[in-house]
């Protein structure tokens, strides 16, 4: 068992409780946490830039592509209504400290820990949001096949420079994304 | 006349000199030439990088589309046999330098001048480059509907951030740039 499901293995319990968390379903409550989420796409774009500005070029076509999602995905929370001057949620700010903290580690921990931190969240995506609304849209880019090429590409990359990476370090920070994303849906408890 | 016509129009005699280069044509030369542009490209590569590191959302779309061109175009020029250890030719290395340097200017700076950079060296381009040859997939893909959208985007985005800037500085660097494509192109005199 390679490196990456071997530390795949381990989250899976975190990330089954993650899915279970019993959250309320409003539409009004749910379309502001997600305007709110701005500050952190925002700080994931930060992420996305640093990556590619060491990437290897065999990385980057994939790793562009995922940063026109973000930038796409920016543009739908403004036009959502989204303020990228309004306060920040503590818990918000919380995640967008962990990026930056993850910012300082070399590139090939901070290319696992992206494809890891979007697979968990859309899969904690897809088990909470359901229903009609605005955030359709989102779902469905999520959805489409251009976006799901761009994480099976990520997934290969970060297959590729996984082996040589210190589990540990890997896996401290995968539980504190995983602390963080729950701690992001349970403001929808 | 706005700042950005202004500069344009004191260029163009030179892009006319340049236009007119008595460049001997061959299938063979050109094609080494256009290898040899691999680190430039790649220095263009990181140039881009550190603008959508500054870049506001408003600029992001456009420039993200330009840097997933010019992946493509190192792609395509490995493709051709470029190698990225050769060593580089003491003029691309002034270029690169050339790029280096302008890092260090304002991003408004730095985004007018990549506009210019990819107006001039298009234009040049098109007046230079003939016949069929693999070369041809790179005049296909810049006449291409999408890319020329591209450069239509980054002109406007030029003009919204030309307003405020100093003629002066940005005439200074036009004018280097305009010796550099001139001493690139020069190659194949």
């Amino acid at each position: 068992m390679g490196l990456l499901q071997q530390t795949e293995a381990r989250y899976r319990q975190a990330l089954e409780a993650l899915k279970a968390l019993p959250i309320r379903w409003d539409r009004e409550r749910f379309a502001f946490w997600l305007k709110q989420d701005y500050p952190f796409v925002e700080a994931l774009y930060r992420y996305q830039v640093a990556l590619l500005a060491e990437a290897p070029q065999a990385h980057r076509f994939p790793l562009v592509q995922a940063l026109l999602a973000t930038v796409e995905e920016l543009d739908w929370l403004l036009a959502q209504g989204a303020d990228p001057k309004a306060p920040v949620h503590p818990v918000r700010r919380e995640y967008v400290g962990l990026l930056e903290e993850m910012a300082g580690l070399g590139y090939p921990y901070r290319l696992v820990l992206f494809y890891f931190l979007n697979r968990l969240f859309l899969e904690a995506w897809n088990a909470h949001v359901e229903g009609d609304g605005p955030w359709r849209e989102l779902s469905e880019h999520w959805a489409a096949p251009e976006f799901q090429a761009v994480l099976f590409d990520l997934e290969v990359l970060a297959q590729g420079v996984a082996e040589g990476l210190d589990q540990e370090v890997l896996a401290r920070y995968l539980e504190r994304i995983l602390e963080m994303e729950e701690k992001t849906w349970s403001l929808l408890l």
